[in-house]
């Protein structure tokens, strides 16, 4: 996606550790009109599919997957990091391993809200190693829903999750695929899929 | 707000503590259509002011704040609660009680992002004693941004953040205000200020 690229070579910031800061509009600050063009771009690329729910992961997958789920008409749900009293009775939960916070976490998704009739359009911010999104994957397939697939803004290919996930039959669809990234001259290269 | 009013009554559930669970539509699961009203509701609200960026916090805040700025085509700032390797460089902090995980974080705003340009309306998904709207007024301060006011989805009005806020001269618009809650009985009761 041309308009994602273009503002990851403006506004990214590339950090020693495979780092891309993007804070600036999808992170920390939110380009509202980017996130919608994202949500746009997914639709065309997953309207041959009848999603009843999106499924992304707190905080920064908010975000994206409200402008998201606008398109698909559908509700966000997003998973928790940690129990909160708030939460009561039965959850899904998973474990996930965090390349951000360098910990391991478990996040939880009430049972009331997914079941074997929801057909789940996966989305985040980041896809690099692909921990969330497989703890997210594990949580869809404990429900019985379908999984139609993945919905990502920043792929870094480079970390091998993205390709790993499409050798499963996974079907990932990310807006911009950095192939690789190089701290020290601050380039980064695009690439394709499919 | 009639529409989130009869939501409420609709899907809200009382327990004890004063916790409202509104995680079918507000804060786990999100109805965009619903955030979408608000967001139309609070640009009416505050169409007489040029706000320049929402602010808001994780997680919850994300998802209404995300719908608010599009109607104010402005960006949506939000904060974090805890320091993360993505975030350098110098931040505003402050620090927040939480009625609902019993502890005490800071909050972090990178000072990239607020300055005494800008015009903030400051969202959240509940407004109960004040605690985290007090440390996003603190950050707006720091910054030397002006703040428009409050955009809130639910006020709990007896817990008294809100009344507190409007008695220092804070304007603040909350789309369903409850004016006292029944747990034994299931009941709640809505007002109005102004």
């Amino acid at each position: 996606m041309k308009l994602l690229e273009e503002r990851i070579l403006k506004d990214g910031k590339i950090f020693e550790g495979n780092v891309l800061k993007v804070d600036s509009f999808l992170n920390h600050q939110l380009d509202i009109n980017l996130l919608s063009a994202i949500g746009e771009e997914l639709k065309n690329k997953y309207s041959d599919c009848d999603i009843t729910k999106i499924l992304t992961i707190e905080a920064s997958g908010i975000g994206v997957g409200c402008m998201v789920a606008q398109f698909f008409n559908c509700p966000l749900l997003f998973a928790k990091k940690s129990k909160t009293i708030n939460i009561k009775g039965d959850v899904y939960t998973s474990k996930v391993e965090s390349f951000t916070h360098k910990c391991t976490y478990d996040i939880i998704v009430s049972k009331d809200f997914l079941s074997p009739d929801d057909n789940v359009l996966i989305v985040d911010d980041f896809l690099a190693k692909g921990n969330a999104l497989n703890g997210l994957i594990d949580i869809v397939n404990q429900s019985g829903a379908h999984l139609a697939g993945c919905g990502i803004a920043i792929e870094k290919a480079f970390q091998g999750g993205g390709d790993k996930l499409r050798a499963k039959g996974i079907r990932v669809e990310s807006m911009a695929i950095i192939e690789n990234m190089d701290c020290e001259n601050s380039t980064l290269t695009f690439g394709t899929r499919n």
